[in-house]
């Protein structure tokens, strides 16, 4: 019974398996990323344009059920800038003027989010996201980071900017209203950014030089956002800043946490949102599984796709139950996460923890806390997601993944959010199909004194007048075969007293029902010239499936060799 | 100069070479080609919902235009059913009910068309084609060769069913208006289908018996659609049967060519009409294409695609400016006109200039022509067009195929024409992608005393504790390198003892961004556990690539084999 909960629950079998040892690592890595996820978990909410305490919700039960399913030990699972600013292209559209209908909204989304990952967990069809490549996927939260930065220099200096609306309409409203900045709040947002800027590097050399171990010095670097958060409520408070300057501050954030709550199910709208929860859901997991991946991988741990999904998927579907925004694993915080030693989910829990005491009794003092901060806290946050040297890197590397990235994020930029990701995911495969349309088809001859046969423009090889030996280096399908047919028959053409073409099909995995038509007609075509095909290195999946086809009877076995040397070895002047 | 001229227009070229002496055979195959045009290019014409001489237009300047440009001998150009019914269904949605719209649409199709295919000329973009695979293709003619027949059965009977709609709406309506069946119309729907029937193989066979020969017994047979025409015209004339019986007849048909009307340029709906543009020109030109090239094929004669797309635009923007609905290359017209033995293009222009007699003096006769007499004509046209046997076929050979091309028959008979050839066109790239995204990783081992090899589970192989040796059959890139990934960890994993870990990339042509990052993070994690990775049997190209990246820096060109082989005799035992 006991192992049985432990498969359905990693962390009960972890737990088991490390007898509380490592509990005290445990606490200290919850309680150092609760220090930094407490006011991301407001300032993410608000980028959502959501009440500040739904990120609060998101970050209690959300990382729990996570904490109990998940396969990962050290994703810390929350509300993340992406899905944030996913989340409000979503409901500018949808609700738009109505906060009551936006923040039934954000659960409608949450529950669908959680629902379509379940559902892909169900399937077994987590494989849909590979359809996003990396390129395409860094792209995109580059993309995502500049648009998330423009929408907050309004609120940090001050300037109303209305939501929603694309990259170019924002720049162009914030020019337009630059002069009408609140000197108050521009005072407060600039110098938080400073201070935030100031605690990372800087502080912890600093800290270093007098004295301070490096890691202790790291983690004091990591509570500046929530120092920021005191100091500037007092500030403000202090100053009444919000009445006499009109800085803009977030205003009263009920205390205690929700119960749970279905009447957002009958409301309107599940349809109208599933397109955006689908990309919020592939975005998410896409994020939360390559962070997961590549921390436990550094422990040598195994992440499981499958279980990923599904326990995320749970995290999101009792979020919406309980208030919350939707979730995913957050780079920044379980990087903050592991590196503060966190050996087990039991730290998310910790974690979740701390954030509840602060929803129940902390939150009553936020009112006067400025909106400037939590501007200041998004854009230091995101600002480590922009990342050019991918691009550059995408550029050199492959021309085709360097056009899909800049794509994604000019079209993030410019078509919005979906439309960019979209984009990207497009050219992705379109780039992949066009690549494999126009396939590498080599001449080869034997490297004297081996089996090995090579390209004869590179390699010094043996060749024979009247045999032709070329070897297909892609799958032949529909999307190649006229092109690939082309290409032999312009060889053959090319080539007098020829006896032989032998084809080495050692590069092909796949051969559709459009290629084998091809392939039959070229056998006719030599036939007709009294030219006889035969084909060299077929594998074995491939010979499988052209066993029975017209082609392979017409060929017989003595025109399919198990190599390229066979075939020469039989047909060659030797022979 | 003439060489400039020759170089341009294949036919002169042609001309010049043939020195007169194809003229009688030009002249044979035209005049036969042009009889069994004639009925054709009426009842394809109002097939598309448009008044006959549309048709008969579009099958005197646009063939002429394609004679001298096109770089096939013997494909006939000019109304097919495909196309028109393609025309039929987005001038349902552009104009309705408003026959001069409807006809102004349909010109600007004609143009559009061309003016796509010029323009993928121009870009040499004519691979774009071949996305649509042979069993999608094949699936599509299928579907719509239903449907038309479908569309037909109304007039064949004198059944009045309103145009549009798709299959199910258009059999509903056929059955509910049963009763109202036209008797006169449906006896002469139905002796035209019985005449065209018994016309091809019962009457070949008869004219045989008395003596005639095969070929001479194959061209009568084809003459029937014309004999049938004027039969039919006679009887309906001579019975005042449109008056007294009410049989719909086409009505009278203007005398005379139309010259040169630029006035549909000015008219809107271009952008509406684009995307039906698209497809017709898509459908088009690969019928086309497949005919040109089959026919070619058989005498050894070659077919350039990029010339192809420019003659196809060419002769549809010709087809605009002088009234003429969209052409492409028919198949059973090119078929007749190249088992009459045509040599050149110049039958073609025979064809025309018959073509171009009939609509100058005998269309006035054609008045009291019953559309059930059409109907026939076409349904016994496209009934050819419907293969199931292929639909076996693709179904046998590979699953993916099958699914694709069945989907696309009932996507055109559910979704209607555009959307069943979309739903196919992507069914066909989402198999592929799958397929890819799921490689076929095989362990191997060495056959006994040669220098290959082979999977273990296939084969006799020789394999050693401390090596691990995989190939991998697929091009690594986005959609794949999570789950390659897996698979080679996995073996890792499952082995004791290893020391060297030879991945063989004799199958793969190609590694992109997201491929090479999953492959340095492989090295290292290899690394980790004291393992080191060797690639082998990289193809040049990769190789190219992958030269600067840290992957190769890592491996060094010691851990970078030319053969599997050669791996082997360095690293292992007895090396």
């Amino acid at each position: 019974m006991f192992k049985l909960l432990q498969r359905a629950m990693p962390l009960l079998a972890d737990l088991a398996r490390h007898r509380g040892r490592q509990i005290p690592q445990d606490l200290l890595a919850g309680t150092i990323t609760a220090v930094l996820l407490i006011p991301q978990a407001l300032a993410y909410a608000v980028l959502a344009g959501l009440p500040p305490q739904m990120g609060l919700y998101a970050s209690v039960l959300p990382p729990v059920v996570y904490a109990l399913l998940g396969s990962s030990r050290t994703l810390a699972v929350g509300p993340v800038a992406v899905a944030a600013v996913m989340v409000a292209s979503a409901l500018n559209a949808y609700a738009a003027n109505d906060p009551a209908q936006y923040i039934t909204g954000a659960l409608i989304l949450s529950a669908l989010t959680g629902l379509i990952l379940l559902v892909l967990a169900a399937l077994r069809m987590g494989w849909l996201t590979h359809f996003i490549s990396h390129p395409v996927l860094s792209g995109f939260t580059t993309g995502a980071a500049i648009f998330i930065i423009g929408t907050q220099i309004g609120p940090l200096l001050g300037i109303s900017v209305s939501r929603g609306g694309h990259f170019p309409d924002l720049l162009e409203e914030l020019l337009a209203n630059l002069s009408q900045f609140n000197v108050a709040t521009a005072l407060i947002g600039v110098g938080s950014l400073a201070g935030l800027l100031l605690a990372r590097r800087p502080l912890i050399l600093l800290l270093q030089r007098y004295g301070m171990a490096a890691s202790t010095a790291a983690i004091t670097s990591k509570t500046a956002p929530l120092v920021l958060v005191a100091i500037a409520t007092l500030i403000c408070q202090a100053g009444s800043l919000s009445q006499s300057q009109g800085v803009a501050t977030i205003g009263i954030v009920p205390q205690g946490l929700p119960g749970i709550d279905f009447a957002f199910l009958k409301q309107p709208g599940w349809l109208a949102l599933l397109p955006a929860a689908g990309m919020i859901a592939l975005i998410g997991y896409v994020e939360s599984i390559s962070v997961a991946r590549s921390l436990a991988f550094r422990r040598h741990e195994r992440i499981d796709p499958d279980r990923e999904l599904m326990a995320l998927g749970s995290s999101n579907v009792a979020g919406a139950l309980v208030g919350a925004m939707p979730v995913a694993g957050g780079f920044a915080r379980s990087m903050v996460n592991f590196d503060a030693g966190a050996r087990t989910q039991a730290a998310a829990i910790v974690t979740a923890a701390w954030v509840a005491l602060a929803a129940m009794f902390f939150t009553g003092l936020l009112a006067e806390l400025p909106k400037a901060v939590l501007a200041a806290i998004i854009i230091v946050a995101v600002f480590q997601l922009i990342n050019f040297a991918s691009i550059k890197h995408s550029w050199t590397y492959d021309l085709g993944d360097g056009i899909a990235q800049m794509a994604t994020i000019i079209g993030v930029l410019l078509l919005g959010i979906e439309g960019g990701l979209l984009l990207g995911a497009l050219l992705g495969v379109g780039f992949f199909m066009y690549r494999t349309s126009r396939p590498h088809i080599a001449v080869v001859g034997r490297i004297k004194g081996s089996e090995h046969f090579r390209n004869i423009d590179r390699h010094q090889v043996e060749t024979w007048p009247e045999l032709l030996l070329m070897r297909v280096d892609e799958n032949i399908y529909f999307a190649n075969s006229p092109r690939v047919e082309d290409n032999l028959m312009h060889q053959v053409v090319c080539r007098e007293g020829l006896h032989h073409v032998i084809l080495i099909l050692s590069g092909v995995a796949y051969i559709d029902a459009s290629g084998l038509e091809m392939l039959e007609a070229f056998e006719r075509s030599l036939g007709d010239k009294g030219i006889s095909l035969h084909l060299a290195e077929v594998k074995g999946p491939v010979m499988d499936r052209l066993a029975g086809t017209r082609l392979v009877h017409n060929l017989g076995s003595e025109r399919i060799h198990l190599s390229a040397d066979a075939a020469v070895q039989k047909l060659g002047p030797h022979a």
